[in-house]
C-alpha cells in the first residue's frame, strides 16, 4: 500500500525537529566555549580577536560544507552571524568589572 | 605546572571546530530533507508553505535554547535564516520543468 503522503511529511517532519535540537545543542556548546575562551583571554591578556583565526575558520567551514554538500556560502554566513554572536557575548565579558 | 595559556586556548579551538564540522553536517542534513520535502509536496499537490508548522518550530527552537542555555533570539534569527534558504531551494525544485 502507498504510504500517505501526510504520513511520510510527518516522518520527514520528526526528522528536521531533531536535528534542529542538535544544531540547538551544538550552539549552545559553542558560545559556552567561547565565553570560557573570552574569560580565559582576559585573564592571559591575550588579543581577543585573531583575524589569521577568524580566516582560517572561514575557510575551513567552506571546505567542510562543500564535502557534505551544503553551499559554502550559506555556511559561511551562518558561521559569521555565530561569530559574531560570540564577539558581542565576549564584549559583555571583557566589559564586566573584576570580580 | 600552570599549563601554558596559549596550548589551553588551543584545545577551547579544537572543540570549536568539532562543533561547526557538527553544525555543517547537520544542516547539510536538514536540506536534503527540505529538499525531499519541496518534491513530495509537489508530487502530491501539498501546499508548499505552511504557517502553522512554521510557527510550532519558532515556538520549539525557543523552548529548546532556553532549556540548552542559548539566547532564545539568536536560536529564532537562526533558524528563520535556515527556513529562509529552505524556501529558496524548495523554490528551485518547483520552477524545475517536469521531469
Amino acid at each position: 500500500m502507498e504510504p500517505d503522503p501526510l504520513e511520510a511529511l510527518g516522518v520527514m517532519r520528526n526528522r528536521l525537529d531533531e536535528l534542529d535540537a542538535g544544531w540547538v545543542e551544538i550552539l549552545a556548546e559553542r558560545f559556552r566555549i567561547t565565553d570560557r575562551v573570552g574569560a580565559h583571554k582576559r585573564e592571559h591578556g591575550l588579543p581577543a580577536q585573531d583575524p589569521t583565526r577568524e580566516a582560517a575558520m572561514i575557510g575551513r567551514i567552506r571546505d567542510l560544507a562543500t564535502t557534505a554538500g551544503l553551499d559554502p556560502a550559506f555556511a559561511e554566513r551562518t558561521l559569521r552571524s555565530i561569530l559574531d554572536e560570540s564577539v558581542r557575548n565576549t564584549r559583555q565579558i571583557l566589559d564586566a568589572p573584576d570580580a
